[in-house]
Formats: structure tokens, sequence, C-alpha cells
């Protein structure tokens, strides 16, 4: 039997996550492509591309006929943690499917904080029958987003259907329909005094790096319907100082917040924040990558290439994300 | 002084709601209007028009110009309780303000099924980190929607843009765009069928009293991502049995419910209800009636059936909403 692998050869660089499921969707999407999990002797040529979640570092330091990296997650920090990056495009997964996913989370918990969600649970186990009738109007609201990619703008977008008045942040100027803009250092301010609740969906680099930090909170001067402001982060981790957010919930700078998140994962065991009763937490969960919806984006990509077509989502090296 | 109430005197009808932020809203938005809490004598022939919110039986069945009664309410078997009314249009509220609040509520209790916010919730209580990877997509679940008023209608849309599949149950035969819509008797058994979340938004009536039973549920046979479908009533506590919602949850027929309404309400401290692990409950609260946005539109309603203009939103008394 003739090789039916004549196209360009992947490698399958996962940590943490199981591989099977990857390879038989990539088998599916790209049965012409040979898949492998390890690069072959000291300098592989065979490799054309690498498919990656948190690869090891170094990895792909010596694939002399690499054309690009491909990541399954929203963000790409977890492929710059790796210092030995050759130096080939990188293009990040954008999927409506997982844009979906991201959406739905933060419209939950929005609604969740809008809508009292933990009041009520609480009456609920204490058997309690009390209506808060002064029942804010979503309009009356304002929901800020830090960070108006693709996640950032379809979350904005489906906010607005609900009828939240909306204001974003982003490094550099951007405009989208019904979301009051802010840009840059000088629009972080304006930004942070607007918002009731503040979802994060800021990609994860030098810049951005521990951003929600308690000079932050203490700009969030907005006291509306919901008291202080509400924070939700769905980005990363890495954003985050999870002693800051604990000292701004304890000191009412912050009413509640819900992270998806953290610094470490999975969450120490011992972390206050379990048990804290403003924080609402979720594994890591927020917009699982799906290889049935993420592999066929990732494989039309390398077709295009190989017709001699541009790559799509390219990934700015010196901005991180 | 002149009298400067020179237009049609409003009686005001209400039975466990405070009636000063109505007056004050009347007064506001009908400076030339008198409003009344009670009719003077045995015949009180100075009165036009009732606002109501489940008013005492027989107060409105002598009140020769009587012209219309608008309901405080989106349902209107609060007024159909009192089997001594008089014969003249009685008309529903309609406002955008409602009908936001209502979908608020059917979006958010719908995704935290869907997102697993019970089974996150337990987790963070006992310090679990694990995140469920078999993660659906919204367009692999079907919300099945009873009652296609203003109300379901505009629950619909909003989730569609959420990517949920859509269907619908109805009396009479309606079309909804990307609704896949069941009509009557012959229309239920399909719908029943087809839905992973059945959403509950029908008017409280004689044919609706009690719909939501033992047979009705062994009859939602879909077994989808989520298991037993979920069920969430934010109609009337009238439509269901409690008794069977909690025998169908015990049996599996159900996989959860969220309920907002009640067989008696407030809901009896030692119904089983409260501390079920496979139920929410809120207390009435999926959507307050605000004055400041009921109000407006029932005076223009008034106002224009003095111009000579047809009322709009007339109730049924036939089919009882």
């Amino acid at each position: 039997m003739a090789d039916r692998h004549t196209n360009g050869r992947i490698l399958l660089a996962l940590t943490g996550w199981q591989s099977e499921i990857w390879i038989d969707e990539l088998g599916k999407a790209a049965p012409d492509r040979a898949v492998t999990l390890e690069p072959e002797g000291e300098a592989d040529p065979t490799i054309d591309y690498a498919v990656v979640w948190k690869q090891r570092p170094g990895l792909l330091s010596n694939l002399p006929n690499l054309k690009a990296i491909f990541s399954l997650g929203a963000g790409v920090d977890h492929i710059f943690a790796d210092t030995s990056l050759p130096d080939v495009p990188i293009v990040r997964v954008v999927s409506p499917d997982l844009t979906t996913r991201m959406s739905e989370y933060v419209v939950w918990q929005v609604l969740d904080h809008h809508r009292r969600g933990p009041l009520y649970r609480a009456q609920q186990a204490d058997r309690v029958w009390y209506e808060h009738r002064e029942q804010t109007a979503a309009s009356a609201l304002t929901v800020g987003i830090m960070g108006l990619g693709e996640l950032g703008r379809d979350a904005a977008a489906k906010l607005r259907v609900l009828g939240f008045q909306l204001s974003g942040w982003s490094r550099t100027e951007k405009q989208v329909d019904g979301v009051a803009c802010h840009a840059g250092e000088t629009g972080l301010g304006p930004f942070l005094a607007s918002a009731d609740i503040v979802v994060v969906l800021l990609p994860l680099t030098p810049d951005t790096r521990g951003i929600l930090n308690h000079d932050l909170f203490k700009r969030m001067t907005r006291r509306g319907p919901l008291g202080a402001p509400v924070l939700i982060n769905a980005g990363r981790g890495g954003l985050q100082s999870e002693a800051d957010i604990l000292s701004a919930l304890d000191e009412g700078l912050l009413s509640a917040v819900t992270l998806d998140v953290f610094e470490q994962e999975p969450l120490a065991a011992e972390s206050r924040l379990w048990s804290h009763p403003k924080v609402t937490l979720t594994p890591h969960a927020a917009a699982a990558s799906v290889p049935s919806s993420l592999i066929a984006p990732i494989v039309k990509q390398m077709d295009a290439l190989e017709r001699g077509e541009a790559l799509m989502h390219l990934v700015d090296r010196k901005a991180g994300y």
C-alpha cells in the first residue's frame, strides 16, 4: 500500500490532556496527514506543524521544517511559557464553538450576580421566603469587559441582547457596536469607574500579569444597585492576585467574585477562596476545548497554507497574544 | 381651586402589595386623574377604571361606569378568582420591562442547569477540583417553551441567541421564528418528547390548572446529555402538582427543577421542596412588577380609549387569559 499520508505531518504536543481523542479527530479531519506525539531523533525534518497545549519546553526547538504552531486554547500564554520557541507563525484557535461556550459562562455568571443567585440560594437553604422587590433592571447596570478580542466582543453582543449597558477596555483602541470602548493606560481609569460588573477576558502577557490587584480594585469606584462592583475572571489565573481579591472582598472594594481560573491550578485545597461566602468558583471549566470543534478549523488552515494562502488569527509575538 | 382631576377616575385595588408607590406613580403618570382605594357607597358611579392585583372579590361588581380593568401582573388569573366580575374589557399588562425580567430569569436558570451550576457549587462546598469535560454544546440541547405569548416568544428569542435549539407549545397554533411550534392536545406529545429543558410560561386557566403532573412528566421521554429533562416553572403555581414533581424527581422522570411559583405562596416551611437536592426555588421573584415601568403603558391606554381608540392586549374571557 502506498503511503496515504501525502500531506504535511503533524506533531501533537499536549500536557495534562489525553491525546487519544485528539488523534482520532485529526485522523478524521486530516486522513492524508500523519500525526506523531514525539519528534524522531535530534532534529526531525518530517514535522510540518505542531498542534499544542502546554507543549514541553524545548520540544519545538529543533524541527527544521516546522511551518506553524497551532494553539488548542484560546489563550496562547501556555505556548510562550517555552522560551526556546522557533521563529514560525503561531496561530490562535478561533472556533465559534469555543466562543459560544465562553459567552454562555459570562452571561450565566453575570445573571447569577444580577439576579441575586447566591442570596436566593442561601434563603432556600434557610427555608426563607422573601422576595427582594427592589429588582434592578439590566439597563441600570453596566457590564465592563476587559479584553475586546473574539471572546469579549461576542460576550458583549449577547449581554447587550439581555439589556445590559456595556463598556469595554482593550490595550489598543477598538470600536464595538453598543459598547463604550476605552483603551490603554489613559482609558483604564474611566473604564474601571464605569462598571458594576467587570468581566475579564484578557490574554496573559507580561503587561497583563497580575493586573487584577488591589490598586486596580481601588479604582473600581462605582457603587450602583449591586453595591461595590463584582469581578468575573474567565481569562487566565496569572492575571490575578488571589490575596488581593480576598482582601478587596473583605474591605468591601468588591461585593462578589466569580473565578474560573487561578494562579495555580488546580486551586490548593487550603485556599480561602473555596469557602468564602462571596466567591463562586469553577475549575477552569468556562469553555472546554472540544476536539471535534477545534480540529477542523486548524486543518483547514494547514490546507490553505499549502495552497499558498495566508494563515489567519496569527499571534503577535511582541504583544504576546 | 378648580378640580384638576378632569379625566376618568381610577380605583386602585391591591391585595398583598403596598399601595403608596403605585399611587405615587399614578400621580406622576396621570396628574389629571383622581385615584381612590375604595368605591364610595353602594354603587359608585365616579369610577371609570380599575387597576388591580388580586382585587377583593365583589369589589368591582357595582361600578356602573367602569370602562376597563387593568391587570398589574402578566397573568390575569388573580382577576378571575373573583366570580362576580362586571362585563367590561380586561387588559393584561404588556411591558418590555416585565418581559425583559422574565427572560432574564429563564435564561439564567436554563444556563444554570446547562452549565451544571448545582454540581459545581456542590464541588466548591467540598473543595473538589474536577472539570466535567464532556461539556455539552447549547446547540445539542432543545429548550421547550410551554406558552408562546409575549413572555414565551421573548425568552425563545434570547435563548436562540445563545445557540439553543427551541421547541414550543401553545393552545392555539402559532408560528415563531426559529422555534419548532406544536399546538393543542395533538401537539403536546411531540412537544414533550422534544425537550431537554421544559420552560413553563403558561397562563393559569381552568384548562391548564394542574397540567404539570405525573402523567405529563411521563411523556417527557427525551434522555439527552442532561439525562432526564429539567423543568422550569415561572408561570403560576396552580399549573403544578408539587407532590407529582417530587415523585417525578425521585423516580428519575425529571433530573432537576427550578420553581418560582407554588400551589400556595409563600411555600410552607415544611415543604420537601426547600431541601431537595435537585430543586432550585425562588420566592415568586422571576419578574417583579415595577410601578415605574407598568403604570405608563396603562395610563396610555386610558388616554387612547378616551380619544376613541381601541384597547390593546385584551384578555379573552372564554379562554381565561
